[in-house]
């Protein structure tokens, strides 16, 4: 199994919608991608490791597929209506990440 | 509910023993926070977003908490044991957030 985490960094001025990103963004990945996302995650900064600190990441999602060609066979047909509608949401441009999950839930 | 994520990030000459944080290190670190931690989960990186790039993250940890203070009460008194125990998987330095729990597993 890996997860692909698509990671937004805050930004003083970021603008983020947690709830457009919860209800309709992230449905509509997993209506697109199909059986080829097995599951998804979401999850909201709250703070940094040091006290006062902001979260790196304001907002993130971990995308759960089989293998990394059923993330690009579930996403690449995809990935313009998906990206357009990110828009909606934020101005931040994504860091993206590949991992093996390791242990998972 | 709560995430707090540990993350490594990723350097050329990086030292990571995989094995040991996944059958070693987290296994201590749920003994000593017993209850407080719900359950956690690892991840190593893969790959970035774009092709040929290495994952930020060369592994990631993320403890489940109930809340902020739950985390405080069953990491706190073992911070320095679980911190000293690090060394014998990695020299790196993670870099750490606090997240709300939007969509869980």
């Amino acid at each position: 199994m890996i997860k692909v985490s698509v990671m937004y960094p805050d930004t003083p001025a970021a603008r983020f919608d947690h709830e457009y990103y919860r209800d309709r963004h992230m449905p509509l990945v997993k209506t697109l991608m199909g059986d080829s996302c097995k599951y998804y995650t979401v999850d909201k900064g709250l703070a940094g490791g040091a006290p006062g600190t902001p979260a790196t990441y304001i907002g993130r999602c971990h995308i759960f597929c089989d293998s990394v060609q059923a993330f690009q066979a579930g996403f690449g047909p995809h990935a313009r209506q998906i990206m357009d509608d990110i828009a909606n949401c934020t101005d931040l441009a994504p860091v993206l990440q590949v991992s093996e999950v390791v242990v998972g839930h």
